[in-house]
């Protein structure tokens, strides 16, 4: 059992009752970390989790994270945990605006933990799960969730609502009920929460309201699936994409099975007709996981004005072992994608605005026959895109963060003698994790021209597999000599046309400290 | 297109016409090896694969293994393939009979390549194919595959049958046709063959003979799965156990699915009622793999004078990247192993001889809690047994071949959280074949006490998992340092109680050279 006494020890409701020299000592560690991502949005300090209210609202893009600021200081460790706010006109470049959330209500005392948000009448609402707890005083802590609201203004002042919206878990569900996502359709506003049942299995939970400040249960999100599918449910989501209704969510506990669900917690998806709002029944049957990398959990996704299904995600996964602890932080989110759904799959893409940083650009067409070639080299983002068309039986090994002697890498194989593709990341730097393995794959057809696209950062890569119906995103941290691309082909020759876009960094304006 | 000429330049028919320096050259490279094995047979001089003739005559065990000892000359490179042969009285010290079998007839001129034995009359009768190629003089080499007999005497002298068994490969089948299995029923003898049919799909073909010299088709192996299970069936085996019939075959070319089907070949199995001998007909419906390893292919059994059912095998693929091929070798054996059937499942446990190896013997009772602790050291082979019990949600750590910072091992992981059980070869040495992964995994069942058993050699390890239901053999090329066992315990504690019997070398006597 943890020690909760110690763990909120000294919790404060703001960075300002924190000594400044604490601070700037945090900054300090941070600073001096080789792992720095250059375009994609991670922890100032501490922990970043959950991407949270995903919006578009009074002309910008709004994201929040899950922070921690002060995860990471030592004697004392201050507990202080809530929302952390960017925004931006263009999904690259952000300002900073510094944490919108604290716990500083009774509510939300032990963490201002995960939501949405929607515009409303010129306002942005926001939904979130506060979090208590109760019987501190004699040691049985038992958690008390609250779904929370607020208003943001023009100004990007957040006013919280005092009224609970949703009080406690009601009689079916454990003190583990939290993540509210809100959606709208008609006249009517929409809620899904995540849940654990008393008899600690996981769900969604639905509710309505047509003025928010009250919320009616619709019930249970109802399938076939869910009767015993992991022992919690966290972040759910659900959209409407042409006449289909998506469900996404993050079951706990789930077993490996074969080579998916390797990954301490998932997060997957099932693609069913529209969701009957009225009874929370969902007729989808075929689970899937969303991303097949290594770190991806808690994703989250919004709809753009002009019509896109966007989606954003916390590149890492419930454990907190990354190397850049040392460093005083962990976590960054991944780069935000646009998505579509095609029969019963969900198609993952970068948006388009990416395009925003295309520094320079390379293209070539590479015949490779059990050779390894150089096309690539230096230590910066890239957005990389290949067509290849394996011979016959023949194997194509991509390897980024490659050292000069090709010791090291993250190796992605394209193996057509066996329909696998293997993502290994045993070498590509400080190992960490590999109790969960060291390798993720999947099958392709090697008959035709593959597709493969690959987000690369300092210490990450984000690999789409046919337009993205397959996605690995991972982290690696390897050290300053990896910074060479070789490809080769193994048994039979490959030949392949890339494209590689060197990114520039992304714009961050705004306030120095979390 | 192979340039086969060149192959066959300079082909001979023994080692006698190879100038003595060359094999003296060839010795000397082999002895530089830092990788010999201790307890497994493996090549003297050039490649050693398939098991061939494993058999119990004249109060020995016989164990042939194909051989073909030149291969990594170069210039010339000089071609002979047959059969290299072993006897022991206790499976574990051997003496070295040399080259049993060579390609000295018009049959076998091009290798005398896989096949079985027998004890009948005072003799082992001994069946193999023989490899031949037509019109070679045009060019358009096409495989005449020819299985041949043999008789050794209790001299363990070799004689040749002039007269071919079976001539050809039939109507339906390619020249990829070969590998007899010979086995008796009654009074009757048969023999089972790995064909490809002229579809390029791959099966066995079942004969029959009451006198050995002639045989009768009975038909091919009938079964559900293999209308379109593989391009060519290598080294099918067939035995009764209990009532059961189990077909053991190695199919070429088959596709990986999830977690299985890894390797470049496969080695499967199939539990079903008794072959039906007449005609062929096999009901068994459930195949699965016999070894989960990197390295397992080829295996042969056969049945002791005490009634146990073994199984010898070539522990790698049919690749041939070992990093031994420097030293001019590569190839070695598994370990003897005994094999009983479970339901539908194949159990192998290393034989109880093993024991005439153990030296040294230690044995205690651990409890593990996310601390790294060392129970061995020492550069030798090892019988290790362990019992593990894991708390909820647990995570188990055995790294072998560890170097004294942990930073190389062969890592095997037991991943109560997930269900699964991990053999990550990745940090383990000189990394080979990593286009066909670094990991191996399967299910276990982290709510009872799991017994692992395991044969470390100085370059191999076969992972006996759950009294041998799951296996997985491999090699690996550690470096010297790397002669450390380190355990842990993640996330929650583990209690082990284990056994490490340290290992004798082998005896092997006889001829020194090839």
């Amino acid at each position: 059992m943890k020690d909760r006494k110690k763990e909120f020890k000294h919790l404060v409701t703001s960075l300002d009752e924190v000594p400044q020299k604490i601070l700037e000592g945090q900054e300090q560690k941070v600073l001096a970390s080789p792992f720095r991502q250059q375009i994609h949005i991670e922890s100032k300090m501490g922990q970043l989790n959950d991407p949270n209210g995903f919006s578009f609202f009074n002309g910008w893009f709004h994201l929040f994270h899950q922070s921690f600021p002060l995860k990471y200081t030592q004697k004392p460790n201050y507990f202080e945990q809530g929302w952390h706010h960017y925004k931006s006109k263009n999904l690259v470049d952000w300002i900073d605006l510094g944490q919108a959330i604290s716990n500083d209500t009774y509510f939300d005392k032990y963490g201002a933990y995960s939501g949405s948000a929607l515009p409303i009448n010129n306002q942005l609402f926001i939904i979130y799960s506060g979090n208590s707890w109760m019987y501190t005083e004699t040691d049985n802590w038992l958690r008390l969730p609250t779904q929370m609201g607020a208003w943001m203004d023009k100004n990007d002042q957040v006013r919280k609502i005092t009224t609970p919206l949703i009080k406690g878990s009601l009689d079916k569900y454990t003190g583990h009920f939290r993540d509210p996502k809100i959606f709208k359709k008609g006249n009517i506003y929409y809620v899904i929460v995540g849940a654990q049942r008393k008899n600690l299995t996981g769900t969604a939970v639905l509710f309505k309201s047509e003025r928010l400040m009250t919320w009616d249960l619709v019930g249970e999100i109802k399938t076939q699936f869910n009767k015993n599918f992991g022992y919690m449910w966290e972040c759910p989501d659900y959209f409407d994409f042409k006449n289909k209704g998506i469900l996404i969510f993050c079951p706990q506990g789930l077993k490996t099975k074969f080579n998916i669900f390797q990954n301490m917690n998932q997060t997957c998806y099932c693609v069913g007709d529209e969701l009957n709002l009225s009874n929370g029944k969902f007729n989808g049957t075929i689970v899937k996981e969303l991303d097949q990398g290594f770190d991806f959990y808690a994703p989250q996704t919004m709809l753009t004005p002009d019509g896109r299904r966007l989606l954003i995600a916390w590149m890492s996964i419930m454990n907190g072992n990354d190397p850049t602890k040392k460093f005083g932080y962990t976590g960054c989110l991944t780069f935000p994608r646009e998505i579509t759904v095609i029969g019963n799959s969900i198609y993952q893409q970068p948006v388009h605005e990416i395009e925003n940083l295309y520094s320079s650009h390379l293209q070539g067409k590479q015949e490779i026959n059990c050779e390894k070639i150089l096309i690539g080299k230096g230590r910066n983002a890239r957005d990389i895109k290949l067509n290849i068309k394996i011979q016959h039986n023949g194997i194509f090994i991509f390897d980024l963060f490659s050292d000069p002697q090709n010791r090291k890498h993250l190796r992605i194989i394209l193996n057509a003698a066996k329909n696998r593709f293997i993502v290994n990341r045993a070498q590509s730097g400080i190992n960490f994790e590999d109790e969960f393995g060291v390798e993720r794959s999947c099958e392709f057809n090697p008959e035709k021209t593959v597709k493969l696209r690959i987000i690369q950062d300092i210490s990450s890569a984000e690999i789409f597999l046919e337009n993205g119906e397959k996605v690995f995103s991972l982290r690696v941290f390897p050290d300053q000599k990896q910074n060479y691309i070789f490809v080769n082909s193994l048994n039979a020759k490959t030949v392949i046309k890339y494209e590689i876009n060197e990114l520039r960094i992304m714009k961050v304006e705004g306030k120095k400290n979390v």
